[in-house]
């Protein structure tokens, strides 16, 4: 049996106007040939409704997984959940449980849900989301279009939660927690940890915010009760809430 | 008016599989926004025939230049010029100026002209050759459609001769000198030569042969007389033959 194929679609203007040099396709190529996906085609637009929807009717048609990089932030130029919609011919709105996702994440910061931040909760019907361990603000699959952010560390969680899904794999569940320390203070305790739970995938993911240094941690598997016991391992470390 | 289009089409396997971090698009990219041509699309596709004329097709058709990147050297799975001719409709075969300037390179460095590098003379009929500063073997111009090499400097070397072409200006003549010095040891008086011509272009194209470092200086402009002035000086200032 041959291997699946896939194509890469990434879109943004500021990779071709050469401001962005992109990396996410030269990430991702490298994940797919580990899970012994054929990357065929990798194909750069501009934020361009037309174009970005023949391009994803083009290249989902063509191969057996589409994956997309950019578009789906909150501002007027972020048009790619839209696009691909369209492209599905899938209804799209502000959908329940996305909005969730995202009030519970901002409320936890003392952040405003405005009306900028509710467009990253519209979802294309029938899509199933891709969790977002970073900001919150999730992706989405429907049909074979696995639609991800732009936003290099994002990009790699999505895909760390997306890829395992597509190579046949007992489904994949996950837990995340959120240490306000730099990811190189905590990477040898986390590290150590992670080599006590060999059947779990354990990644780092950080960030900063308001100047200051976080990471998340997110803790992946097929097995919950597994995944609890590390996250009660992982609370106890960094005492902070889950 | 509204400013010319572009696409680049990237062609090879090491892309795809995540070996190579593609960068000449990038490169590129920049270049245009210099050039006031509008970037609309970048693909990247694998060596397979069928797959590169179909995207020269459509790439060609559909944007007022194309610029290709890699499948030009000298081996089996170099293809590209066999595609982008089929895909122009042109026939091709070994051309006597392409061998020519690859007789007389590889003459100059006591190297065989052997069957794989007189791959690099086929060039479809009709097609315009791009001048090689760093390894000779030409790059071509068809229709609308520009073939270049995908080892950087090279292609960046190729782009320097083609672009200003594409913008209206004068016809760019070059010369050019292989020096067997180290770029950074001869940066200095190299810079100082070309600041005393400021109407021509002066490039250095550093490499590296046999273990030795070496540059190739190429001198760019409108005027022969002018180059032939700076060349006169280049060949006396670093003593060697041009």
């Amino acid at each position: 049996m041959s291997n699946p194929t896939a194509a890469i679609l990434i879109i943004g203007d500021e990779i071709l106007s050469g401001r962005t040099r992109e990396g996410n396709a030269h990430y991702l190529a490298g994940e797919l040939v580990r899970a012994g996906i054929d990357l065929r085609e990798i194909r750069v637009v501009g934020d361009v409704h037309e174009t970005i929807v023949a391009a994803v009717k083009t290249l989902s048609a063509g191969h057996d997984h589409l994956f997309t990089s950019g578009g789906i932030g909150p501002t007027h130029d972020d048009i790619t959940a839209d696009a691909v919609a369209a492209a599905f011919g899938a209804p799209i709105g502000v959908r329940d449980d996305a909005r969730e996702i995202l009030a519970r994440h901002y409320a936890a910061r003392g952040l405003e849900f405005n009306e900028a931040r509710l467009r990253m909760a519209r979802i294309p019907e029938g899509a199933r989301l891709i969790e977002n361990p970073v900001s919150a603000a999730p992706g989405f699959s429907i049909g074979n279009c696995h639609v991800m952010a732009g936003v290099p560390n994002i990009f790699q969680a999505m895909v760390a939660s997306v890829l395992p899904q597509l190579t046949g794999g007992a489904p994949l569940m996950s837990q995340s927690l959120t240490v306000m320390q730099a990811e190189a203070s905590i990477a040898d305790s986390f590290g150590v940890l992670a080599a006590e739970f060999p059947d779990l995938s354990m990644g780092s993911y950080p960030f900063v915010k308001d100047g200051a240094y976080g990471t998340n941690l997110v803790v992946r598997g097929t097995d919950a009760a597994r995944i609890d016991a590390a996250m009660t391992k992982l609370c106890a470390l960094y005492a902070e809430e889950a």
